[in-house]
């Protein structure tokens, strides 16, 4: 399985095409956004700050995914994830799976948005205001 | 909820933006595309012929959706069918879901995509060879 992880301080395309090997053999393309949004536990904010242990993160974010591939007809993963400072309405994270069949396509993905919080380090270190100055750590 | 539906004979265009009012608000927006195949049911194809009884299959897909999204944070549905002739490597469907929290989209995308096939009067009406000659009627 192709799998591409990238970390990233920019914001991430939206259209990104697969790779031409996968024409006429996948079927399923899913796909998620994790979108910044205005309120943070019961907070407006302006944006959210990530960080990352980057040497781990990666790593860890190919092993979850073929560990969650194991079995499935899936052919392709792509994690982008921005670092840095993401405003509101900026995806922090997109992810695109594809496979032959659904099924396999909507099993990664979902289980992959389960276990990213839980198993990467990658966090919110803090929330900012719509001025750019930071408010409070990140809930 | 917002739901667009859309039945065309042209290529489905990738990038769509969300609607603006959404901007601060989703936090989650998942998708699907089901990708015409270059083997269907062992056979080599080029192309795939959608037909869809319209007048029906739009309220069918609305109903699906508002069905679906009873109870959960979804604020936004965009489905988009292709009919008429899709090739290898196109999507034949693409469907966008936006929501506060992600498990709500994808349980309302996962959800459409079961579904569709039995429930909306979209079919497959026959599979085309590379040179676009009918070669039989779909599986």
């Amino acid at each position: 399985m192709d799998i591409r992880v990238e970390l990233t301080p920019h914001p991430i395309p939206l259209a990104r095409p697969l790779p031409k090997e996968l024409t006429g053999t996948a079927g399923a393309i899913a796909e998620f956004q994790g979108i910044v949004r205005a309120q943070e536990a019961g907070r407006e904010i302006g944006a959210l700050e990530y960080e990352a242990y980057s040497a781990m993160a990666e790593p860890m974010i190919r092993r979850i995914c073929q560990e969650l591939a194991a079995g499935g007809d899936c052919q392709f993963v792509s994690v982008t994830h921005r670092i840095g400072v993401v405003s509101v309405g900026e995806a922090a994270i997109h992810v695109v799976v594809a496979s032959r069949h659904r099924a396999a396509a909507f099993a990664l993905l979902t289980g992959f948005m389960d276990r990213l919080k839980q198993d990467v380090p990658i966090w919110k270190a803090r929330a900012l205001d719509t001025a750019g100055r930071p408010i409070a750590p990140a809930p």
